[in-house]
């Protein structure tokens, strides 16, 4: 089992696109969870993102929301969960480009 | 061409559920537009409501979601546009349920 990458409204939304693109380049599959509007929007940013660097291996995405129940500190909210998943495979007409490195520390 | 459906961060998921599924129904595909994390996030749920609703028509759906500058007043603005699609027709465990009757008059 692939583990769950989580967001937060401050992560950044291409650090977290690198990491969905690793996760589908390896299992071909991505769950991103969120909670609140700002990691919401974070998440489908990265997802928007992700295609992009996906695009130049060949690998187009889709993605799936649902709510789940996840326990935060002893209580319980109400998360989103994105399943991200290929959707189809092709021949990249770009060559692949390296994907910048990661930020520093701010 | 199907209208794009523009959601505000005021707007109720669940409308933006039916509008959606409604679209869906008769086009096997919707386009949502929105500007903002709270629209955003709005539009999120919405897609996870519609699921459920869909499900009872035997229809999955999947989303993509790109970024897209639109004219806002004069303004330009960056939108992310959820392209949401029929992803596998099934046959429904579900019985379809009856929209509820109208009221009785008062």
């Amino acid at each position: 089992m692939v583990d769950t990458i989580k967001v937060s409204a401050k992560s950044r939304s291409t650090a977290v696109a690198g990491a969905i693109a690793g996760v589908i380049r390896e299992h071909k599959r991505a769950d991103v969870q969120a909670i609140g509007a700002g990691a919401v929007n974070q998440t489908v940013k990265a997802i928007a993102i992700a295609r992009g660097y996906l695009e130049r291996d060949g690998l187009d995405i889709v993605c799936m929301p649902a709510f789940v129940e996840v326990d935060v500190g002893g209580e319980e909210r109400t998360a989103i969960k994105f399943a991200v998943e290929v959707s189809r495979t092709f021949t990249p007409i770009l060559p692949p480009v390296p994907e910048p490195p990661p930020a520093p520390p701010e």
